[in-house]
């Protein structure tokens, strides 16, 4: 028990006796589910010499699984007839009379559980990087026993304080920007030496960080968004795990993570992140073998999802979540690192349970191509089905940058967001695509745009049109940015002003935000909260023009709802001919301007905003 | 008669009467056709106010349109029960007695014409601007009665003189160098005011222009390939003529040409050149107009294809000009600029009348998504079908320079070749496309290198060992460069040395080229002459290894025949290890490099030329 630590401590929701059983996970499960075959991994001191049995007669054991740990037994029972309530695992020892139980909790489902529905184009999320948010709970900012001790809010990548709480008092702040989902980037334990603040490198994946909180924190989180019609987002890790996982300490397998042997003879062999290799039928075996089973960095072993016993345990895992946090999606990392046969399984196993469930992968790749290639029903012809409802559109998100940035000349500038969207004729369902303009990975849009206020507007409010999934990292609605080293993690993921005491600014309240800050969060809230309610936005018709004259307009068009879209470079007010428009039908029409709420009939020109974003709407 | 000046003077394969009719079109036809339906294009005084009839009695009048021009009668005979031979079309005129008859030819076809097997992966083009290749006529270098008179080579643009013959007299050359089929830039009658000297500005479809030579000149140089076990590729121009093309001044119909009437007003209405309304399902119908019916420039008016009679005129056209000269294989030129479902048709005709033709569409686009939309066989979600083989791989070209210029890193250099390459899993057939890496519209590889030799040979053989058919332009095989203006067009299209008499140097026989040039040629005709007989680069499998230590491995392998490429950008020689390769089975193998004619066993590692390819075979 010493070994694990606190960890131990913290994990009881099974009763545990004489120490015979450390983890059996998953630590509960459901009745009425669609996944009624549970494969436990029981973990204790020599738990395969003992037999497990379960006196209950609506709960059968299936099948029993040894492994070269003796210290394991994967144990799949069948609940299929059971009712919910609490029943009893026996292990016995031949011949021994230290047997004993294990106790093991059926709950009841939430309600139409299995018709949630999972974020859509309906939505916009904010992303929030929870250790550099909101800082509610100073009590649990170091925990004893965890290697990574302390905050330092003055050193980019150590911890600063953050929590779970943090955001769920800040939901209000989140709902009347007029964000509909929120999706916190990984807050499981990471019992990592250093840089354990970011949550990618997972040492348990049952356990809340208690640095970030507790299950029932976390669960509060989920019901109070729900309160508020919100969804939560939950960001998983399935290729690989921390180094400091409880598993790398007495590994189930032989084969649990890939290159394991050369891990246990001190080395270390890294992926050749040549990602395209999961497509290109030219690829060499060797090269498709490095990508998927090379280690992402050093720190982080990656998983064998081949090995059948860990392929079960991730897609229960996942699961798990998805009911004990009422989830309204999924966001995946690394999508393209992981064995992707598996990760076609994996989504199909939750969109099997959760037939309107919505899971995002990430692969930033700039070649739309591969986004293509990863989203459910795309005709690949290697045969490839991914299961995923939504992939991401990094190929957008430069197409938008490179827009407001360049020139505009015959080939440079608002040609690339409209040449960019055309590529939407090679998508399956490109409105169940995601798309940003940053994230936690990336330079800030404030610091991409040199800091122009106005291409920061013109980028984020085109995004916000478009038929996509659209994801707002927290801190872009005041124009955070990572200008002193662009792109740098630590400092792309800065604290949000107001999230902790004594701040001297705090952008929930708007005390001491500059001008322009005040400024883009009120065009950002505007927008979006039109957007909440715009089915035109959400699953209308598109319709774009080819810019002209350092103009771009794009219509969006769903029964009597037509909003219109425009961005102006010129430096001037632009006079627009609107008879080039004659075919959406607006001649004649009343039309609003939800950014100045000035109506007016459309007719023969239209004066644009220089330098700027207008918008239109025919609901009054 | 004088209207039309010389031009009707040299159109005679039928027999004219009375002046009465001026041209028929086409020409002639053949027996035994699939297109046995012909519309004919007759043009002449009043000629509507004459009926036709044929008293041969296995050819039938199906049709007679008028137009609202009544110099033109379009006549539909029926010859699917014809015996080759002359006939009389005789016009007659009510109650009048200037009737009169026309001879018209139908002729035998070439033995075996329907299965000519168009260009393809066994094939290497070499694309010729005859203009600037060699002048083995001088006498027609300026041809009276044509508007633009006289050669004058100091001028990038004017005519310099070259002409079909001069191809025709260095046919061996060609061949010696291994290529095995060759596209001229088109040859047919530009009779402009200025610039005509390139072709696409076509003023009659049916005559080959007086400058480059005849119709017998033109068919001489196909059995001249021919002999030589060449392919001659025709350059065509279904989306626009030249605006002194003989129907401008007499219009057959009232919407032959887009904005026919605005041109007939005096206004230009230029096409938007937003390529991409072809695809994408956002575009606005206002956009999609103005790219497919404005005229590419305004010496261009652009053929209205969605006229039924000039549709057919386009495709008979193309029919009897492959009959005609025994071609093997068509280029189209700017193929997304006509009507996109005009030139499925087109393409599908020819394939109905050829099935195992080629035809390649132009697109100047970098984008994969549209270079696999052109591809017979796309599974285009707007369900188009093109019917067309062979798109242009615009993305890759602009890839092999990217990675022969950019220094090596993580994500420049190299790994754009193996990048791009591996975009190939989109393609319906990659080995159909066209590859290139410069041609007569952009700058020559060697000034794209900025004349780095070992840059530009590196380029060109990887594009010559890739599942494609690659296409060279003449001159790339001795460094020709338009360095001091790069990309100008003019400059480009320099005149190849020896084709004009008294030419200092001459590249035919290599005197006075410098060392370099004649080691380009050494080293483009070793592997082309490698290449012509390996079918493991015509049709092998391929496989590539990521780029790793400023080094990129290609393979391509048929049966026994293994063929290994490697580039090593390091400006020293780099100690491969084969271990990487094992996969390809090639250890203890006998290779040969075919650049040093060295025979070596493959082993545990191997050198590689500094800055340059190995290219290495089991084909001993």
């Amino acid at each position: 028990m010493k070994k694990l630590g606190f960890i131990f401590l913290l994990l009881c929701t099974f009763n545990i006796q004489a120490q015979k059983v450390e983890r059996v996970e998953p630590p509960s499960w459901w009745v009425g589910m669609e996944h009624n075959q549970i494969e436990l991994m029981v973990y204790g001191e020599n738990i395969s010499q003992h037999t497990p049995s379960i006196k209950n007669k609506n709960i059968a054991i299936k099948q029993i699984k040894k492994t070269q740990n003796k210290n394991y037994l994967f144990v799949t029972i069948d609940v299929s007839k059971a009712q919910a309530g609490t029943f009893k695992i026996d292990f016995k020892k031949k011949g021994k009379r230290n047997n004993f139980s294990v106790d093991y909790e059926l709950k009841e489902r939430k309600k139409d559980s299995k018709n949630r529905i999972g974020f859509n184009s309906s939505d916009v999320i904010y992303l929030i990087t929870p250790d550099r948010f909101a800082n509610a709970d100073t009590s649990n900012d170091s925990v004893e026993g965890l290697n990574e001790q302390g905050i330092d809010r003055k050193h980019d990548y150590a911890r600063h304080g953050g929590d779970i709480k943090g955001i769920t008092n800040h939901v209000d702040y989140i709902q009347n920007m007029g964000f509909t989902a929120v999706w916190p980037t990984p807050v499981l334990t990471n019992d990592m030496k250093e840089s354990s603040y970011h949550g990618y490198a997972m040492t348990d994946f049952y356990q809340v960080d208690p640095r970030f909180g507790s299950l029932e924190d976390y669960k509060e989180l989920s019901s109070e968004l729900k309160k508020s019609n919100m969804k939560l987002v939950m960001d998983q890790v399935a290729n690989h795990i921390g180094l400091e996982h409880w598993w790398m300490k007495d590994l189930p397998t032989n084969d649990w993570v890939n290159f394991q042997e050369e891990h246990l003879a001190g080395k270390f062999v890294n992926t050749n992140h040549r990602r395209t290799t999961n497509q290109d039928s030219y690829a060499s075996k060797s090269d498709k073998k490095l990508m998927n089973e090379g280690w992402f960095v050093s720190s982080m072993p990656d998983l064998n999802q081949n090995n059948p016993l860990l392929a079960t345990y991730l897609i229960q895992n996942s699961i798990w979540w998805i009911e004990t946090l009422d989830l309204g999606g999924i966001r995946q990392d690394t999508y393209p690192y992981p064995d992707k046969h598996f990760m076609s399984n994996w989504a199909g196993e939750i969109m099997k349970e959760y037939p309107n469930f919505s899971i995002v992968g990430e692969e930033w790749s700039y070649n739309p191509l591969l986004v293509g290639y990863w989203q459910d029903g795309a005709n690949n012809k290697d045969g490839y089905k991914s299961n995923l409802k939504s992939s991401m559109d990094f190929p957008m998100e430069r197409a938008i940058i490179e827009a407001v940035n360049e020139e505009e000349k015959w080939d440079t500038g608002l040609v690339k967001m409209y040449e960019g969207l055309a590529n939407d004729f090679h998508y399956t369902n490109p409105k169940d695509i995601l798309i940003f303009v940053d994230n936690h990975d990336k330079s800030r849009i404030f610091t991409e745009t040199k800091e122009d206020i106005a291409k920061t507007k013109m980028a984020v409010s085109y995004m916000l049109m478009l038929p996509r999934i659209p994801q707002l990292y927290y801190g872009t609605e005041i124009l955070m940015e990572d200008t002193a080293k662009p792109g740098d993690h630590g400092l792309i993921r800065s604290d949000f002003p107001g999230g902790w005491k004594n701040d001297k600014v705090n952008a929930f309240t708007g005390k001491g935000l500059s001008k322009d800050q005040k400024g883009m969060q009120d065009f950002l809230k505007t927008i979006l909260n039109y957007r909440k309610t715009s089915e035109a936005i959400h699953s209308g018709k598109t319709v774009h023009f080819a810019p002209d004259f350092a103009t771009y307009t794009l219509f969006r068009i769903k029964g009597d709802e037509i909003v219109t879209f425009i961005l102006n470079k010129n430096e001037e007010e632009y006079e627009l001919d609107l008879n080039r428009f004659e075919e959406i039908g607006l001649k004649g029409k009343k039309v609003k301007n939800i950014l100045t709420n000035k109506t007016f009939t459309w007719k023969e020109k239209l004066k644009v905003k220089a330098n700027g974003v207008t918008i239109l709407t025919t609901k009054l």
